[in-house]
C-alpha cells in the first residue's frame, strides 16, 4: 500500500504546488498546499524535504510541457524567422487564456526575490533554454548580433507576458510587429 | 500629543510598507509592517483602515518621486526622441542599483494578482502615466503609429526591469539599442 500511495501523493503535491503558487503566489503556506493535495505535512516533508524543494520540483516537472507548448516541433523545418515567430504566436495564444497571470517561470522568480532559491534556479534554467533557442535561431538566420537579438527577444517575451498577466495590455497587435521589427533590424529576413 | 504623533506614525507606516513590500513581497504580514514602523496595529487600522489601503497609499506616496526620477524635467526642451531615451537612461541607472528588484509598480501588480486591489489600481495608474508620456512624445515626434510605439516602449521598460530585477540580465547594451530600433522603425528620428 505504502509504495503504491507514495507516487500518488507526490504527484498531487506537485500539481497543488504548481496550481496554487501560480494562482496565489509563492508565499502560499505549507498547510494550504498539503490540504489541497490531500497529503499530510509529514508525508510532504518526507517526499520533498522542504517547501522550497517542492516548489522547485513542481516547476521542473512542467518544464518539458512548457518547452513543447512554445518551441517548434523537432521536425519543423521552417526558416529561423518563422521558427522564432512561432514562439511568440504560441505565447500570444497562451496569454489570451482566462487564468493567465504571466509566464510562471518569470512570476516565480519575481516573487521569490532570491536567485539562489532552488525554484528560482529551475525557473532561470527553463527561461535560459528559451533564450538559447532564440540565440541559435538568430545565428542560423544570419543575425548581425545573435546575442543581442536573443536578449531582445526574451525581453519582449517577458515584458509582454508580464503586462498581459497584470491585464495592463494584451499581446494582440503588439508582440508580432515588435518581434518583426527586431528581426528586420537584426537582418533576419 | 496625539495629534502630533499621528502624522509621524502615518509616515513611518508608509515608509515601512513601501520598503518591506518591495524587499519581501506584498504578502508581508500586518504584524511585521507595524513592528517595523513602531506603530500598534490599532493605530494602523485607525490610520489606514486596512493593509490593502496602506499598500495603496504607500505606492501613491512615491508616485511623484517615481515620475521625477524617470521623466525629463518640465523645462527639458530636447526633441521627443531624446526625451524618450532619457527615460530609459534613467531606468538603466536605477536597475544597476544593488537592491533593485524590478519596477515596484510592476512587481506589486504581479504579486497582488488582482487588478481591482486598491494598490494594483494605484500601480496601474502610475504606469499608465509613463505610457501616456511615451504616446505624447511619439505623437510629437511624428511616429507612424504612436499608440503602437507607446505600447512597445512600456513593454520594453517592464520587460527590461523585470529581467534586471531577477538578475536574468542587465539593461546594459540592451535597452538603448532596442529602444533606438523601435524609434527608428516608427520614424521618430
Amino acid at each position: 500500500m505504502t509504495t503504491k500511495a507514495m507516487p500518488s501523493s507526490q504527484q498531487r503535491l506537485l500539481e497543488a504546488a504548481a496550481r496554487l503558487t501560480y494562482q496565489d503566489g509563492v508565499n502560499i503556506g505549507v498547510d494550504a498546499l498539503c490540504k489541497a493535495a490531500g497529503v499530510s505535512k509529514r508525508s510532504m516533508y518526507k517526499l520533498f524535504e522542504s517547501k522550497e524543494k517542492l516548489l522547485a520540483a513542481s516547476l521542473e516537472e512542467r518544464a518539458s510541457a512548457y518547452d513543447e507548448s512554445l518551441l517548434p516541433a523537432p521536425d519543423d523545418d521552417r526558416p529561423p524567422r518563422e521558427r522564432i515567430l512561432h514562439v511568440f504566436e504560441r505565447a500570444e495564444a497562451q496569454a489570451g487564456e482566462p487564468d493567465f497571470q504571466g509566464c510562471r517561470y518569470l512570476v516565480a522568480q519575481i516573487e521569490l526575490k532570491n536567485p539562489d532559491h532552488p525554484a528560482s534556479r529551475v525557473a532561470h534554467r527553463v527561461k535560459a533554454n528559451i533564450t538559447d533557442f532564440f540565440r541559435a535561431e538568430a545565428e542560423r538566420g544570419g543575425a548581425r548580433d545573435p546575442e543581442l537579438l536573443a536578449r531582445q527577444l526574451i525581453l519582449v517575451f517577458d515584458g509582454a507576458s508580464a503586462r498581459a498577466g497584470i491585464k495592463a495590455d494584451t499581446q494582440g497587435g503588439l508582440i508580432a510587429p515588435t518581434v518583426a521589427t527586431l528581426l528586420d533590424a537584426a537582418g533576419v529576413r
